[in-house]
């Protein structure tokens, strides 16, 4: 059953762990050489729920290999910038990255399923739609295309919908709103009349600050608050129907990765989860007490309106049908994540957010 | 930041990596470690979503380690039964386990905490506890008792309350009631007039044929569908309150652990972290068609009514009570998780549980 997960690995593993036993010195040597590589992060340094889960990944691997496999975590910046960390990898100037599929939208549209789909699946959805239901190997089938293969690396959960200077009464207030948002959301939006901006998460406060932004969205409570947000503006949106979670992604140049012994690759797989299990966890252990601290000091919660929504899930259908003509590979990704959520959806009514359900009714009571 | 994860691990594990690459033959040697263990099952093979996280766990070893760290995982019975999975751990009988803390409350009340509270957190929010909330150490130190130590080894998420011979109209329907029900929830329901029984899932379904039971729970739709309850039961309730997510935990031999190189003490936690998260995510898989198969073929889903909810809430409320008076390990633990629960439940309620109200409202038109 669980063969789904990585299975041609797995027999491999197998027919090496065979002969392993009566292997002499040279081979166990072999298996377990001294590599150093380098990690372009895109995410930075004061974001610890992000930065932290590249340097968790490096510690890890380091660990499980006593110390012969090392990572070198590198800031944007000190070899390339953020949106750049593909170019990096697939030329060969890092080994590897740890970054956001959104980041690389302008060079094919189905990067966007590496992060999630606006409407699309929430964290724990998008995990099991990304191992066993096909959206990994999807992934990689692109980005095969750039000389790179990825493993999941974090993932945010849903995200606010950002700090905005005036509230939304009406779809018509989103007319020629000025509106840092990131992927496809800015894509959706701009339909309604949003102008929206790709800015890198270090500049936006100054931009927010110079009055070049009417709203601002980058995740949730915990980093909104460290990016200092509530200082320029006062209302904050619940929730970002374009992020109901935001994978990170490790990306390795695809020469390297094959290079390595089947029991470093393993490793990695496997520390992968560790990191990206732990960025959730973070989040989900931050979000509260800084949404709290935030609404101490002024932040107003609103959620968009009605009509905001609905025109946006109209405007996001639309999109997906105009990007499934222009490419083939979001058409694929696209037609694979619908399939999935059509079939988690009913179940997670059922359970999961029955559950939910409660507990957020009976909070205070329990 | 990362570092509360494993922060003593860790610092060891630089100290190593300092001086692994100038290292000779023999140490390497050593720390790869030929090594066989053996690890009872308290899961039967017929649930592939629970025995498969062992099995992909024991795989994972052997891939990480280039076959030198061989684990074999035994159904029930094999060595010892489901529920005797502690004390062959303990006695060293088997120096590993895949099994659930609820199997052993009857010695430590507070092992509850290893599977999950009613009335407690989701999977997700259990994980956030589990590994930053201080949960993990809180359950490993009342199992240093046992000479075992433990970490995650997957979750169902959110269960099912389970199928019913008759509707539950209201909480007076209670009185009397044959249910097989499992931990606390047992407990909770006792204080309602259950007659609760605990019986492991082998012998559940003889036990419903033969009438002696009037309703059971085990797990979600993909379990309970291969269980067969449907052909006894027609009623299937919506949804467990005591089991609003449901964990697994691998178990060592304390001794057995402290005797591992630290290397692959790394290894067992990053693989546990993948056969932890493959579990959910097959259930996340296979759960929605199982419940449309079990639908089809006759199962009639109903929800508890409001009143045996609020009077099973009154009624785990107040054994929290009697067990944290009773046990000092119990009220450590409840006061840790509910602490968490506090913090992440007002920020689940403006994001992740806001995303998926509006994704349940809007299916089938997205």
């Amino acid at each position: 059953m669980w063969k789904s997960v990585k299975r041609r690995e797995v027999l491999k593993g197998a027919a090496l762990a065979a002969s392993a036993a009566t292997l002499a010195m040279p081979a166990i040597a072999q298996s377990s050489p001294t590599i150093r590589w380098r990690m372009t992060e895109s995410f930075p340094k004061t974001l610890p729920n992000l930065y932290g889960a590249a340097e968790l990944f490096a510690e890890q691997v380091s660990q499980a290999t006593d110390g012969n496999f090392q990572i070198q975590v590198l800031a944007p910046g000190e070899i390339v910038g953020a949106a750049q960390a593909l170019d990096a990898v697939q030329n060969g100037t890092v080994e590897s990255a740890h970054t956001s599929g959104n980041y690389f939208i302008g060079k094919e549209i189905a990067f966007a399923f590496g992060t999630g789909l606006p409407f699309g699946l929430n964290a724990r959805q998008h995990d099991a739609w990304w191992h066993l239901g096909g959206g990994r190997e999807l992934f990689n089938s692109v980005l095969a295309d750039y000389n790179a293969v990825a493993i999941a690396g974090g993932n945010s959960g849903a995200q606010m919908g950002g700090f905005f200077r005036n509230e939304i009464k009406s779809v018509a207030d989103l007319n020629g709103l000025k509106f840092r948002v990131s992927g496809l959301g800015g894509r959706i939006l701009s339909k309604l009349g949003v102008v929206a901006q790709q800015i890198p998460a270090g500049d936006i406060y100054p931009a927010l600050e110079r009055g070049t932004l009417d709203a601002v969205e980058f995740s949730g409570p915990a980093d909104d608050e460290k990016l200092g947000f509530i200082k320029v503006a006062r209302y904050y949106y619940s929730f970002s129907f374009w992020e109901g979670s935001s994978q990170a992604v490790f990306m390795f140049n695809k020469q390297k990765w094959d290079d390595l012994p089947k029991s470093y690759q393993a490793i990695l797989n496997n520390v992968g989860q560790q990191a990206h299990n732990w960025m959730t966890w973070s989040y989900d252990s931050t979000n509260g007490p800084a949404l709290r601290r935030m609404v101490t000091d002024g932040a107003e919660i609103r959620a968009f309106p009605d009509d905001m929504m609905q025109a946006s899930l109209k405007s996001a259908n639309e999109l997906y049908a105009e990007l499934s003509g222009q490419s083939p590979a979001f058409k694929k990704c696209y037609e694979s994540l619908v399939a999935f959520r059509g079939d988690v959806l009913p179940w997670w009514q059922v359970g999961e957010y029955a559950y939910d359900s409660f507990m957020v009714r009976t909070r205070g009571r329990s």
